[in-house]
């Protein structure tokens, strides 16, 4: 990373972060670049926002290659995306007006002139705004579409997660108890897998590091699975995949493990044997990106979760780190799977947070 | 093959053909031992039947297999299993009387008891008898619940499907056509591409035999695969894949080209890329037995069937071998995709036949 540490007024300087280079396996700094530039202008129906806190997803990482995937990468050279929740600054649009807090697709910058139609109005006094790119936002989404639509638990089924102390995962676990469903997490590490069981109430939780991984695995689901719900591939995947039940289902909502890989790995190739194994159980294997289901159920969604939480049926961590500049290394740690909980950069003071 | 060739009198005698030993790989004769032995008596509510017709399919070849399956294999010394056609000779059950006609599960031999209540009479005057083993029967229904059920093509769409000659995949093909989308049919040889395009009326067909197979699949599919109705898997499947469109289908009910697999093929592991593709493209893959729709949908398929038969809409080839003695050959010769249409061992005279 570029790092550039002159002193720049932050109420007429933007500072963007950038894509400097296109990854070849693990991203590193140096495919990122800080560039400062002069705010931007909102035209007619345009407002300027000031970018409090930047979401950090798994799914950016698809966005710095070129490969062919649901969406157009970022272009070299140009500001990182992301989801933002921003302070309206400037509006040139009678929809919002200045102090307004907005859901926003802003990108990795303290800054942003968005048209005013393209964001979307929050209510502080209903839940933190962090929360709008977390629990009840993408990720949460994500979680309950995926679980809900695709996954479907039934009440006394077994629902398996991966990332169980991630945004999506722990929302996925906890949704499925709240369905009468068992709950059966996978996380990386004593501290993550004690937070899973102790403070969200998993009914169970494997740690993927532990050698035993596999015979563990067996031991926490003893009626099977009947709901895999996919978000990191791997061998995470090859050791679920012959515990599944017949008709279970897989939602495939993310694959980190293998999103820096530069080559298939070595063989044997094992497609045949996930295939067979989807033939005999008759398996769903289904991919999603959330938006598919946003018209649907986003409202139904915002409803529920937001009764669970205030119910306790549904917790959320949050991974707060200070300052755009930390981005870039702090997005490096949640692909190494280093952070804890869902990971936000606070990049501006957040008003409706008293001091 | 053993070949028992003394004359016996097939009024008292019920000829078998039993599973010697378990094929490593691809099976041969060996695998299979002719055993004559004495009439079966029916009790109480049984009935005594004379197979008429032998269904050869595909998913024999996973019952003479002791891997993990979706039903159990047949034990060694056991009699193959199979769906039959036969006549009832002597019964024991008010439900039926000798004459009738029915359909069975009596596997491969000349005779067979079965409970009265685990038999369906058939209406000889309605089709042919042979068919309800095949168009009319368990192949013509999978084609029928698959697509509908899990593929469920819109007009317009574009369907691919392998074995596009055989049992399934030419219904396949036809009932796509008459839903309204464009089939694309995939066959080995010239014969049975001549005979998708030019009897079955497919909109496209491509030899996978051909060099230019991939070039030529993409020519076929100039507006990407909707649909793919999966019965063969291997190359089909890793050249079809690329081409599916975003929240594609892949019904899932065969994989002929690997049921001989002795290990897993050579890496590298296309697990993690197919797994991508299944995600960036929202793909849905679904493992199906045609028996999990039977209860909702088979009566439907029945009268729809017949429709189409009648219209013209749907046409169908049988391949009729002779002979309960040419019943191995004749399914190996299957798994190597010598056979051309629905594979039916004609094991006795067919009353409604009239010479």
């Amino acid at each position: 990373m570029t790092s550039t540490t002159a002193p720049v007024d932050a109420s007429t300087t933007n500072r963007t972060v950038r894509l400097a280079s296109r990854p070849t396996g693990e991203p590193s700094a140096e495919n990122f670049r800080i560039a400062d530039e002069p705010l931007p202008t909102p035209g007619d129906g345009e407002v300027l926002l000031r970018t409090i806190y930047l979401s950090l997803d798994p799914y950016m990482r698809g966005r710095m290659s070129d490969a062919e995937s649901y969406a157009a990468p970022v272009p070299v050279d140009g500001v990182m995306e992301g989801g933002t929740v921003c302070e309206v600054v400037e509006s040139r649009s009678e929809a919002l007006e200045p102090g307004d807090i907005v859901l926003a697709y802003g990108g990795w910058q303290t800054y942003v002139v968005a048209p005013a139609n393209q964001v979307r109005r929050l209510d502080p006094t209903r839940a933190p705004i962090s929360t709008a790119v977390g629990v009840l936002g993408m990720p949460g989404f994500t979680a309950y579409a995926g679980l809900l639509e695709i996954g479907k638990p039934q009440a006394g089924e077994t629902v398996v997660v991966a990332a169980a102390s991630g945004p999506v995962g722990s929302a996925v676990g906890q949704i499925a108890m709240v369905k009468g469903a068992r709950a059966v997490g996978i996380a990386g590490g004593p501290e993550k897998c004690a937070h899973v069981k102790d403070e969200l109430g998993f009914d169970a939780v494997i740690d993927h590091r532990d050698p035993e991984f596999k015979a563990k695995l067996k031991e926490a689901t003893p009626d099977g699975i009947d709901v895999y719900f996919e978000n990191v591939g791997g061998k995470v995947f090859d050791a679920v995949l012959p515990r599944m039940n017949t008709y279970g289902r897989i939602p495939l909502c993310g694959l980190v493990s293998q999103y820096n890989l530069t080559r298939l790995p070595d063989g044997p190739n094992r497609v045949p044997s996930v295939m067979q194994r989807i033939l005999t159980k008759s398996l769903t294997v289904r991919g999603f990106i959330q938006n598919e289901f946003v018209k649907a159920h986003y409202k139904q969604f915002q409803a529920d979760m937001a009764q669970w939480i205030a119910d306790g049926a549904v917790r959320y961590r949050e991974d707060v780190v200070e300052g755009l500049d930390n981005a870039p290394e702090a997005f490096l740690g949640m692909l190494r799977g280093t952070n804890f909980g869902k990971l936000v950069i606070q990049v501006g003071a957040d008003p409706t947070q008293s001091a």
